[in-house]
């Protein structure tokens, strides 16, 4: 079930310590200026290496094996290739008998029956999200005119993100962050009755996005302790615009030609280097157990540009269909 | 896009103001009991008429038209009919001409090109939840075992949700809510890699429900304050259990055998009995604007069992397909 | 699994001798004339009634139950039921113990473990075929300028039907035939690559028809004795026309403007009044056996408005998916 | 829409004069054995080579890149890459002038606006089959205990086929021809009710595959032809063994224990040697034209691999989703 999209699909494959990471792009339209280097600015912004992010550092080198011809694309599926390069194998061996708590170890060794790939979070890990990234440049250029901005806003609690990695450093210690993300430009109409509302498609493939713990459209949780007088938009146009914007951008799962806005919770990684407790299939009692491997102190610092380009494929995809009507 | 589900299928139809609304479910296993009497006390305890919500009375009855052989499932696809009795269409003639804050008039007028049943939200209604409760019972029978509770944790931002909603019907203005909701007695490795996560499975159809503005699973939004060593439940024993459930019984998208646990965002009402302003289309113009027709003042009262209804049937779903492996 | 299509979507429910059979139309586009008098000449044409069908008479009474306003669609589901008003359920009480031959009652016995419902084929029967052309109508109403006929080409390997017609109520021994479509007016284009080909999209959908063996486009089976310079259609303008018509209208799986041409085989109905065996499973022997109920001696008859419908219906999807891009 | 299966779901890609083809398999069980060697026997029986087969010859050597862990298959992903490394493009320049009759090269240009890649069918091309194959060998692993065999049954009309072929060569005329395809050891109860037939889940795959103009079960078309007294398989033992086998294994759209049997025309390649005429468009008429390039003269010979393959994939999709009830 690693596809999404009803038109313009993904599919995602590879493994953190196999031979690649990749995506497959199908439904995507013909003609669209592409190339590799398209590809290397958000890339960038994902990658590890500042403060507070893993110093495991990979090339991240893109391939587009298919679906480009003379830098344009022809229709056909877009696959983007990434070889793993940089891969400490060795590290991740005692996750069998230690389930690292917080990771997903223990539930992937049941689901796959013990045959899961298990160096790296395997298939699991937050590697896979190069391949949403990648995607999500694609997506962006289908959306012309329209411009997706997402940043970290808060980490640790504090909005002085600088002075909160800081003390993650220093207290060696994982901490979470809230990301914002606001879309302009949309037109009218995106989104389809019930179960595929604009909130629904993003909240969706948001979450597949690893340690995504929340989602808040608009007004969010505060809408929770507002009144109506106070929360309704009055419009103020003809084209809809509204006076205020607790909605968010959308309207019975429509968007509404304001800004869509929405915010997403980020925990602290698992992988912290703290001591922490938990079952030994050996010794078959709790145990001390410190991670092993090289990890990212605040992994909501990488977070912003996956977010982009997942909120990028679901608005392609919605864009299209709303097309065929 | 009236649909959900990847093996057990919902498809959702009717308006608020026509004939009725219904639900069809496929891929419902043969064999599980059932009888329009087993619908009728989830139907009671979304139904209107307690205080803060709308005098509007429907007799609710449901038909089980198809699928149903000697009170069993047949295998073959479950339709559940509910005909609309009470309805007074007059009262929202003037929608065209000014379209409600709040409410989605404006964007289904120029989705549908000024097509769709605008009377009483059309097929945008919040009485098409109707149609998930039926489903949501059914959902329910099949995870058998598995106890999910949904309830009202606080309205208007008070604890005391009686005080809330005599506040707001003393003040006349609708009142939001949070809604908490607990899955009991899942078995490990529900949820699939990536885009089919528990979490995306559950966020998508919890936000197909009108007025949901947000959800966050386990420690939610709080995760991005907390600490990794903080936040990391311990595993203690050989069936995966957790010291703490921070993670709110999902790790890497997939059920760990603890308690699932995930809290709503619901928006005060759109149709607050208040004043407001909205764009005259006839006059050009921004005019004050009353609501009529008979509305919630707290809708949050009347979500938790749509919010079971949603999670069982996600549930379903994914509970079948682990079945296939 | 009684779903099709991937943005105009068929939902199909019902069972020969329950309350009704329907099928709710997802995705249709707004703003189509649209009322129940305009699926009539469809219904007329499937209806029994004539030599050689079954004296089972229906009304078949559509009731357009939802996404209709003011007698256009809305853009919501379409919902169209048919009440059954004449069924005569005693007559198939034998079938639990002596599985008609060529008929799915042993196969469904087994797959639902013994819990469908039996009567008349139950969610099998050819009454399903109803749901289908009612569905048809709506998708030939969206195909405007594109005009689709399928007509009965043989009977019991007969030209001359009603001669095959009469030889066959002579016999009393049911008979087979050949249903030949053509399309007009297609667009250049639709069809998707790989495995959503015109052939794939329009085959699944006929194969769902009860009774269908077979089907081929263009040269068809002929084409394997063909020699490539033969079969080869040359172009002959800029706009695509061949002088010849083998490919039946479609060049790796895309329509290419001429005529779209298919045939399908239909079988002899399983009901023939002839004297069969079949195996007992009280007496636990193999039995004579005669077919109990009221039947169609040529279903082939009733076949070719079904068969447009089905290629109706697989059209508008693959045409609302070729307008997205 | 280059995905085919519900829950083992193929996707597929390449050019066959790009980088790669290949293809990702996703909802495999995990735990199967596999390994790159395993695919070389149904990639040997695929290739070209023989006598009317194309002279063009691939190393075709598959690297299975993701969704393997100690040459067992993990859950995550498959993907199976094949490197292109004999390719000539220059032969193709003139196609974009003179679409070759009988080829994509038309449709394909219309509908993605020129900017496919034409070079030797560019994602359209026959090559695509190697992934299909590749995917088939899993999809066999899973089908443990269950045989699929497909041949060649005549090619050319003729069923001595060395002779057909030496016809062929002598006469320097692509040739047709029929595969039959037989699936023995089946379970009772695949397939899904109206929509997801056995029928309609293999001839959607089937008609993927390039060249196919016709596909018929059981009896087939020679079913227009028999009597209901004839056709009806009587069923013999209380497994549902039936004494004849017109139905070709399937009742209903349901596998009933008995041999599943069906068979398929494949048309003579359009790439013929002999001249043929096309339109021109530089010239703005119709020319004489002769195919350039490398190609079969029999293309069916390369076929029943691929048959299998195609088998094989749509039967484990319902093979799972059987085992889910």
């Amino acid at each position: 079930m690693n596809s999404f999209g009803r038109i313009f699909r993904l599919s995602i494959f590879g493994e953190s310590h196999g031979a690649l990471v990749g995506v497959t792009i199908d439904g995507c339209p013909a003609g669209i200026d592409l190339q590799e280097a398209d590809l290397l600015p958000d890339l960038e912004r994902r990658k590890a290496g500042a403060t507070g992010t893993t110093p495991r550092q990979e090339a991240d080198q893109p391939e587009i094996a298919t679906g480009l011809f003379n830098n344009k694309t022809t229709g056909a599926p877009i696959t983007i290739l990434f070889r793993n390069t940089n891969t400490r194998s060795a590290d991740y061996d005692a996750i069998r008998n230690t389930p690292r708590p917080g990771h997903a170890d223990f539930v992937l060794d049941k689901k796959f029956h013990g045959y899961n790939d298990y160096r790296g979070g395997g298939h699991s890990s937050g590697r896979l999200t190069l391949a949403l990234v990648a995607a999500g440049v694609v997506a962006k250029k289908v959306l012309q005119g329209i411009e997706i901005n997402a940043h970290l806003a808060e980490a640790g609690g504090n909005t002085d993100i600088e002075a909160a990695i800081q003390n993650a450093v220093d207290t060696q210690d994982s901490i979470g962050g809230i990301i914002s993300c606001h879309v302009k430009g949309l037109p009218i109409a995106l989104g389809e009755p019930f179960f595929d509302s604009v909130e629904s498609a993003i909240s969706h493939i948001i979450f597949s996005i690893p340690a995504i713990k929340g989602i808040e459209f608009g007004s969010g949780f505060s809408a929770a302790r507002m009144k109506g007088s106070e929360h309704n938009d009055a419009i103020i146009d003809a084209e809809g615009h509204t006076r205020t914007n607790y909605a968010g951008g959308i309207n019975g799962g429509i968007t509404n030609g304001n800004e869509l806005y929405f915010r997403i919770a980020v925990k602290p990684t698992s992988s912290t280097p703290q001591q922490q407790q938990t079952w030994n299939n050996a010794s078959q009692q709790v145990e001390a157990f410190t991670v092993k491997g090289r990890h990212d102190l605040c992994i909501a610092l990488r977070v912003p540009v996956v977010a982009e380009a997942a909120t990028a494929i679901a608005l392609v995809d919605l864009l299209l269909i709303n097309k065929a009507y």
